[in-house]
């Protein structure tokens, strides 16, 4: 699923290619297999498919999305971006290295609010997951992320809106740095139970299978790497049947396999 | 703009009703005038318009907001009901006296998560502001509070969660009863400069005569009453010109000053 920016894959695929028409950017893209055009960084393609029409190639070109691979806010766009099949340039900002390289100039150009998920179309440059997850959604054709219904729709973006404004900023690492060493595991545990204890009881009225009945949404997308960050403050999960069974189902699903921070390319090896 | 749950107006409005059909609810309204049927607490009809039809009540008996005149959160669904101008129930529900009437089963049997804004229309009962002013924009017709443009969405969507859950979250009451009256004050003072230094960079691009563009958006809706927050935390905004023309220009309009603290039945008396 996941290759490393393929220098040899491009050659594969243009060697598969019927009416291959090469872009500039496509040819310093081949020129330049382990850099990303506009950020100096590394970059990998996240893709399902073989190389074999220019399509995929500028598909992929238009694409990017600047990760972290343990940043939930992140995590939760690639979640999207697989459960629309759409293929992407994947561009790893560490955020503690060298002091985070988000505030690095060569990103800042790209955003000036040095913060991952950045995700870049063509010339829209958007960041804030949640604004993110909105464009992919109407953007994008394929599986939908959003109910039609409205009221169900609404129950959808509470649940997003729970973890994602109550939730996580409170605990997110920039706040953690502030909160001090000593401290940050009390202080995120109590706001990650605080916030857990409300989404029960949300998700025994709301959710069949995953938070919002049957179909997968993007309330998901934003649970799965909440209960992560749970996990690693200790949290006792066991109060929580509801989030608990969610994320055990949601788990096994092929795009939350692909996007999960240990098949990312920027995971250390363990 | 602003009545007293109003035994006298809605005599008023049945003297003036042609075809007039009550309901039981409408009846029980009217037998206990100051008293919201569903919550127990004082109630308040926002409303631009006078009682003179059966529709302008079942439309008004539908709509009910639970709010605290200082809650930013509830805020931002103020101005979005004035801009759609959908007249509702304001029911007030006090963040502080008591330990905080958000905790009372009363309330707790409506919205379990125990926080304002809670939203109820008919059936359909939203927590969290920006599910809430979603359901708002595609449920009622007239004022557009997204513009249809994707990228320019996706740019209103950012700037509200830059604030809604980069910068309010961390600052809002619950958080500042945990960091302590003594390192209250440092603590807003950081995140909200933290977040409008990031903010006024966004807006030096987007912004027209508002947050994007020359129409008045969501986003605008989340901008005053962080400003507002801004200012009880001391915040220098000379650093933020932009920031601040832009709230110099909202404050002007009647959606915003319907909605301001000030105006609300619970602000307590200058």
């Amino acid at each position: 699923m996941l290759c490393r920016f393929p220098y040899s894959s491009i050659l594969c695929g243009i060697r598969f290619a019927s009416n291959f028409i090469i872009s500039s950017q496509a040819l310093q893209l081949i020129s330049k297999p382990s850099k990303s055009m506009t950020s100096g960084y590394k970059a990998w393609l996240i893709n399902d498919y073989t190389w074999n029409d220019t399509d995929v190639i500028t598909n992929i070109m238009a694409l990017k999305l600047y990760s972290y691979w343990r940043s939930s806010c992140s995590w939760r766009v690639r979640v999207c971006l697989a459960l629309k099949k759409q293929e992407y340039e994947y561009i790893p900002i560490h955020l503690v290295k060298d002091g985070g390289e988000q505030r690095k100039e060569s990103f800042r150009n790209v955003n000036p609010m040095a913060q991952v998920p950045t995700f870049v179309h063509g010339d829209v440059i958007i960041s804030q997951s949640m604004a993110i997850m909105d464009y992919i959604d109407n953007k994008f054709e394929g599986y939908s992320l959003l109910p039609k219904d409205l009221a169900l729709r609404a129950k959808v973006k509470e649940i997003c809106e729970i973890i994602c404004s109550g939730i996580q900023p409170i605990q997110n690492l920039s706040v953690l740095q502030k909160i001090g060493e000593a401290n940050k595991m009390e202080w995120a545990h109590h706001w990650i139970q605080s916030g857990f204890d409300s989404l029960e009881k949300v998700l025994q009225k709301s959710s069949g299978k995953y938070c919002v009945g049957d179909d997968i949404t993007m309330a998901d997308a934003c649970l799965v790497p909440q209960v992560y960050n749970a996990n690693r403050f200790k949290v006792d999960m066991s109060k929580y049947p509801n989030i608990s069974r969610i994320e055990k189902s949601l788990a096994e699903q092929p795009a939350f396999i692909k996007a999960h921070p240990d098949n990312q390319p920027d995971c250390p090896q363990k």
